[in-house]
């Protein structure tokens, strides 16, 4: 195991987050780096010993040093690789950790990121420029609302990345019918829209909520699963939501350098990370 | 989220598990079951309003009522189907359920587990009936030595499985290239061992030295991960170990009944588990 850091300001203060009313995770901190009650929530940033420096947004860990590559490399590459997407938009990731892997791709034409909260990516840029830097050229950070958008944008999307908080709070609106349908129809025929979804271990309910609202709009919805040991459970679900009924999988000719990059992802993390556990599958009804 | 149960005993304590010196888990209890210091380990079983039943050893989760199942299915499940096996050998694995796992399958010769921790055997049989029921005629359960028994047995085993707790305490000369070689020449031609192994995201010496240590003495070694939410990390490593090159996947024949009671394991979970994220194949140097 690893050996804790003494330093001069060492401390035993512990930050828990509660997955459920009766149970959680907890980690060491170090130092608060920063704390804003912005226009929307609370952010904060702390630097803790086991995963580097961490954002929470209303007291939720949304990423950590340690192991945010996870998150975004699948939230992003999966849907990447199933279709050729050109035309990029990402709703939230204000971060920037969604725009940072897309900003690999040397063949898209463009990608927007249409945050609602700009502190939060003020934030990132201070406090995680790895999640800021590379941006592409072809990349265009929009501050504003992304109900709005998606209702008022005359641009058709091959692809859109639903990179957003918990569904309440600020978020809640990109979890209904009518945001979702709205996606739908800025879509190109092939396009697709991938969700964070939460946890099936812990919220049976809430997943099968947002999954039935997504199968009655698209096609059709293909689960997937990445282990993402920060988040409630460590089992992390996105939906890949489909306007036509098959999942392929492609090879983008991505370069040697970018395959090498990856920390998770590869071409057998693809193929696997949709195999549904039986516990799962009832839930869905599948 | 679920509502928390409020009993007339309701209480507020609340028990961390430590996964390394600066984060852990932490759940609410209703109250201490049983306590017992054992000739080996201290052993504990809490009543939770999470997880249901748990049992600790030495103070770390070994198994919840909540998700055993995926621990028990993926540790049985997966060996069963890279090769026929119908003699079998589990060391450890006192609580029964590789032991309730390996019973679903009418084809096997038999099945030995040797358990050196009684006490075990004994609380798991009252605290968790659903583990030590339906075990097959089959089966024998001998308490003793693992070690000495793998040295002095004149039985061959076409599948060990090693369903130990960690690598210090009573099980630490379950982890070493002795215990692993006297393993290997019980096994038949086309013999496995399987092993638990921690999680490569919180301890990637520790999974490095013990994939080194098989490597060495198997053709082959083949990990393999499972959502285990309980346990550090959630994302646990198993290797299965082969006397042969190869990684089959066969169809045992298993009845629709058997298929049905699974809750994690299918087919497609069989294939995906194999897939091994970048940041750990660099960890194995794979």
């Amino acid at each position: 195991m690893a050996e804790p850091i003494f330093t001069p300001n060492d401390t035993n203060i512990w930050y828990t987050e509660y997955h459920t009313k009766n149970s959680g995770i907890t980690f060491r901190i170090k130092e608060t780096l920063y704390k804003e009650k912005t226009q929307f929530q609370e952010l904060m940033i702390l630097d803790t010993y086991e995963y580097g420096k961490v954002m929470l947004l209303d007291g939720l860990v949304m990423l950590t040093e340690k192991d945010e590559f996870i998150y975004h490399e699948m939230i992003t590459h999966i849907p990447m690789h199933t279709a050729m997407r050109k035309k990029i938009l990402i709703i939230g990731g204000g971060d920037c950790g969604t725009l940072r892997e897309i900003s690999k791709y040397e063949h898209i034409d463009f990608v927007k990121m249409v945050e609602i909260d700009g502190a939060v990516v003020e934030a990132s840029k201070k406090f995680f420029p790895q999640l800021t830097i590379n941006l592409s050229e072809k990349s265009e950070i929009i501050i504003g609302d992304g109900i709005d958008f998606v209702k008022n944008t005359k641009d058709i999307f091959d692809l859109i990345i639903i990179d957003s908080t918990d569904p309440f709070g600020p978020a809640e609106g990109l979890f209904t019918d009518e945001f979702y349908k709205n996606c739908y129809h800025i879509l190109s025929e092939n396009g697709s829209l991938v969700i964070q979804a939460e946890t099936p271990y812990f919220y049976p309910e809430a997943v099968k909520r947002i999954y039935n609202r997504l199968d009655n709009i698209f096609e059709r919805v293909f689960p997937y699963y990445a282990y993402i040991p920060t988040y409630p459970s460590g089992m992390w679900q996105f939906f890949l939501c489909n306007k036509n009924n098959e999942l392929n999988f492609i090879n983008t000719n991505i370069s040697e350098q970018f395959a090498k990059d990856l920390q998770y992802f590869n071409y057998d993390i693809l193929k696997s990370a949709f195999a549904i556990p039986n516990f799962v599958k009832k839930i869905y009804g599948l």
